[in-house]
């Protein structure tokens, strides 16, 4: 069992979807996949908050074991991220983004996480993804998320950091976007020689598709009757990855596979309300019941 | 091993995709699933084509062993369909549609046809779908696939063939459409009570979802570098999984979720090249191989 480290934002936020609406709740990447991850290893959180950032946010983490040491506490407001989302709940329109401390973050890692075994970077500019890399001493796996924003404006600090990351998570259409590919498999296959050994390429509704040098795996997404906002669902996503791949301290095929599928199941409940409530009502025996749950969805071979 | 009737179109089709185009090729939905079926089991085609129709596509049927007696050779022009394609390949844009002897199609069933154990109703107009089973004597299995077009035009005839019918193979967007319901696993479930214990929703580029009362299934479409013409994908994979349930009798859950990969193996075929050039070049061995490469494609439990 390894740890894992995540460097990325957390946020309070404001989602209108069909189905309802929040204002300031908890959110942003590191807290989503902290929290998943926290079902399967230790987690460790590099981001930053404003003085005005809810107490009983932290306790929350605090509560599922996460290593708060690398959390900067800055003068000022919480990064805030308002959005909303259609009937197609694939795609997120930002209403607003207020970055506040965020604007400023310059993520320094306290001397014990510097060890830390996995590093998850989350989807901040690709220099800062770069600058904690470089902090890293030796990590055993890295992983990388990136959005559309950054391949098309950063697109040269990105190609170098993803050089030097072994696996990147990335939408369907933003992998298109970084091969400048029409075809998803092909795009892929570009990607693997920007650097990463793995790209797992999520694909909200449809699923997530792993592609490597030898091999695909598919994986659906959970049919679900209401997806209520799916916003963190591709954090999440990577908090179950990572915390499952730490969890088994191997990386293999079938850790990998295994590793897409508990991300899979981690996002499947995220999407079934707004911020981390699902998740925070989640336990273990549910996390393995959907597990097994997957495996009917895609078993033919009987 | 049961025989499986199919009514549909036989077509000549003129085709642009961003790889190539071709003209007055062999079309039709009839066609592609015809020649897709005959790999698993013997097939029987009603259909109707024009005097214009070349010889030599009626002798690569008939090779493949498919009982023509329900072809009907009107006086006139063959239906012919033009369309073409995007870089998305996912939906076609039809340029021109031809109806000729196809207008004036009345399917009648030679006697010796009327006892085939299974059925699969094209997509053609609903009261001719309901028409052809009318004249079946008690099929073991009867499956369906219908489009935007009747959705909308003869919702009400469709709905009583529907009540009939005991699967119903559909697009993504028509499974919606049909449902009038935007999330796909609700909208499945409500096509369950109009009357097929079976829905089998196909995603183009993202596979397939077969939804029953107590089951789910998911297969991903096989992985491509390129597609080069989905034209006849879905009639394929009809015939694939209709031609394989035909081939083993029995209709049970395992047996349709082989034959759901089955299908969308023959659709992966499909696509490779224009018209049925990648099929009529394809062999029984490749068939399995690329059975074997699905199940490698989901497998986690490992």
């Amino acid at each position: 069992m390894a740890d894992v480290l995540v460097v990325g934002s957390v946020a309070l936020d404001s989602v209108a979807t069909p189905f309802g609406k929040v204002r300031e709740v908890l959110g942003g990447s590191a807290t989503y996949f902290s929290y998943a991850a926290s079902f399967f290893t230790t987690v460790r959180l590099v981001a930053t908050v404003g003085d005005d950032f809810p107490d009983e946010h932290l306790v929350l983490l605090k509560e599922r074991g996460v290593d708060m040491t690398g959390l900067q506490m800055s003068r000022g407001r919480t990064f805030r991220w308002v959005g909303e989302y259609g009937y197609d709940l694939n795609e997120a329109r930002t209403l607003d983004t207020q970055l506040n401390v965020f604007a400023d973050f310059k993520p320094v890692l306290p001397s014990p996480l510097k060890k830390t075994p996995f590093l998850f970077l989350a989807n901040i500019a690709p220099e800062l993804q770069l600058d904690v890399l470089r902090q890293m001493e030796r990590p055993h796996l890295v992983a990388l998320d990136t959005m559309n924003f950054w391949i098309q404006g950063k697109r040269e600090a990105l190609l170098r950091v993803l050089a030097e990351v072994d696996a990147l998570l990335i939408n369907d259409g933003e992998a298109r976007q970084l091969a400048q590919e029409p075809n998803l498999i092909k795009a892929a296959r570009s990607i693997l020689k920007f650097g990463p050994r793995t790209v797992v390429v999520k694909r909200g509704e449809y699923g997530a598709v792993m592609v490597s040098d030898d091999h695909f795996f598919f994986v659906p997404a959970y049919p679900l009757e209401s997806v209520f906002d799916p916003t963190g669902a591709g954090d999440t996503f990577a908090g179950g990855f990572m915390g499952y791949l730490a969890s088994q301290g191997v990386v293999d095929q079938a850790t990998i596979r295994r590793a897409i599928v508990y991300g899979s199941v981690m996002a499947s409940f995220t999407v079934e309300d707004f911020s981390l409530r699902r998740l925070t009502r989640l336990t273990t025996a549910e996390v393995e019941r959907r597990y097994a749950a997957f495996q009917e969805l895609v078993r033919f071979d009987i």
